[in-house]
């Protein structure tokens, strides 16, 4: 399973993407920002994001994609933007036929670290020491999305196995 | 100068259209709502607006767009659907390379009422006056819509005019 995380942001949009199931060592496939700048205009901004995840989903070929799930009650200056950097992400991928999942922050460093208040260090590490790493993957949104990715990898393979004994027994109940 | 305006929002997405220039009457091009069912995925619903705001632009052909900026204070419940709405907006609009403003409510209440504390009906009432319509566009979405485009030509039109004057008074300046 491919997955591909996305760690939206208007400056800086993260975009990781690995490889692997629950169970199993992951694979970095690839890692890196999407940058606009802060002078351009929105409409500007937004077209650049779009075109920089669109290149992403080419080369990459995920088989999902798992964006972080933006709330209104922090980081009050920037949430519209990253909002509409998140929507955009989700956009894309669904419109690929791509299912997306959305993740909040909480549950990534939970997935990650085992605590959902771990801090960005922490999240750094365990992704370079989960997919086998020389270094930390740079900049911090880079890492971001490959936590996202991977928390996908293995909450989406959990949901995998569910739907998977649903659709199970489903076939082998009275109605068909 | 035609002018569509968006009221965003992932359930009703309010569009509407007019023709003018400040001094002038203005004229209703067309007014209407792109919807999205609340049962719908979020990726499936942000697909279907961007969808609907295509046909409109493809339809309508404005010389630019004006969206309301949405703010993080109020409907916490749903701002995140409605920032990502007005990205979308946003987006298809700078993708045609046709300019975006951004007004926000107050705004618009004061052009077109008078007051920046003004009322949906009375926002709806102004609407079909200044139009000459027999009746108040339905529904409130494509009213707030119209409202939009409306402070748009006029705010757009004082803009407009001063850019030219700026532009003639370089033209004439000692650099040239």
């Amino acid at each position: 399973m491919r997955v591909m995380g996305v760690d939206p942001g208007l400056t800086r949009c993260g975009l990781g993407a690995v490889e692997g199931r629950p169970g199993a060592p992951l694979t970095l496939v690839s890692a890196g920002v999407v940058r606009t700048g802060a002078d351009e205009e929105l409409g500007a901004r937004l077209v650049g994001i779009e075109a920089g995840i669109d290149k992403w989903l080419d080369d990459v070929r995920p088989d999902a994609v798992a964006v972080e799930r933006v709330f209104s009650q922090h980081n009050v200056r920037t949430v519209m933007g990253t909002a509409q950097a998140a929507g955009i992400a989700v956009l894309c991928a669904a419109r690929r036929g791509l299912p997306v999942a959305l993740h909040t922050p909480s549950e990534v460093k939970a997935a990650i670290t085992g605590s959902g208040t771990a801090d960005k260090k922490q999240i750094g590490a365990m992704v370079t020491r989960l997919l086998r790493l020389a270094e930390m993957p740079r900049p911090a949104d880079a890492a971001d999305a490959l936590a996202l990715a991977i928390c996908h990898v293995w909450r989406g393979g959990a949901q995998h196995r569910l739907a998977a004994a649903l659709a199970k027994a489903t076939k082998k109940g009275p109605g068909s």
